[in-house]
């Protein structure tokens, strides 16, 4: 599998189930939420201005998407789980099964990040994001096109511990 | 990491929360165990045992172990959680990380079960088992010596209906 099929194979809208493990108070958090992943144009402005935000030429991108979630949390109910993002895979040169994932909101901080993915030879989809104080490690896998895996999680910055760790089911609506 | 290396890295006490998601009604369960991993002696009676009720001969055994757990649901508090488990590694010939793990009492059903594990060249060990009625998928991988990461799910025996997916972090005490 490769950025292209595996973009193709999740384009659509998912009912996510999320569980959130915080590994430091043996606390589980329920998030349950809809998620919907939409294809973009190459030529698409959003695409564009996130290239140009990061010097990466825009023709280096491939398989753009945006991916749209509306949830809640059974932990605070007035935390806002609303929002989308764009995503713009940057393949390396002759492997479009590594790269870089820009996107124009981080996972763990809301800012900016570029990502670096890599497509094992099982079709999981692994992706680490550093930042500033955290690093953010998610493995994305398909059970069947109807289902995927998700697990992420939130390493300190000097990549020894776990603070958080979650596993989302996620079926095809 | 081979099968006695992933066996090695296992022994011990470990505090677990598992998240399990009942995929057809979107349900989420919590269960808290403690789970203890014991090396077994190849001359144990148990392991000696258990090959010979699959008709294995008891010297193609390596690395067998003992698991027990004990544990409660938030689901179904008067549900039984404690228990233990004799398992048993046959590897293929000159291959450790392929081959047969012996159990005497599975995992979705109370009976005595023979399993295919795999280890992957990242380290994460694969664990398929196949039931009259079932089959179970389970990957297990190291986080760190102190965190593992365990992903369940259950199928139905067709191999296409997936019943229950579940996520453990586990952590060393």
């Amino acid at each position: 599998m490769n950025i292209s099929e595996f973009v193709e194979q999740s384009l659509g809208n998912w009912r996510s189930l999320r569980s959130v493990h915080h590994l430091a108070f043996s606390y589980l958090e329920e998030v349950n939420s809809e998620i919907e992943i939409t294809g973009l144009n190459l030529g698409d402005v959003q695409v564009i201005n996130l290239c140009e935000q990061h010097n990466i030429d825009p023709s280096l991108a491939i398989s753009p998407f945006k991916m749209s979630w509306e949830g809640e949390s059974d932990w605070d109910q007035k935390e806002q789980l609303n929002g989308s993002t764009v995503l713009v895979p940057i393949p390396n040169e002759n492997n479009l099964c590594e790269g870089r994932l820009l996107r124009d909101q981080g996972y763990a901080e809301t800012m900016p990040a570029i990502a670096q993915y890599q497509i094992k030879d099982d079709g999981t989809f692994l992706l680490i994001t550093k930042y500033d104080r955290a690093s953010a490690e998610e493995k994305i896998w398909f059970v069947s096109p109807k289902l995927r895996f998700r697990v992420s999680m939130i390493k300190t910055s000097d990549g020894k511990g776990v603070t958080t760790a979650s596993f989302s089911s996620e079926i095809r609506i």
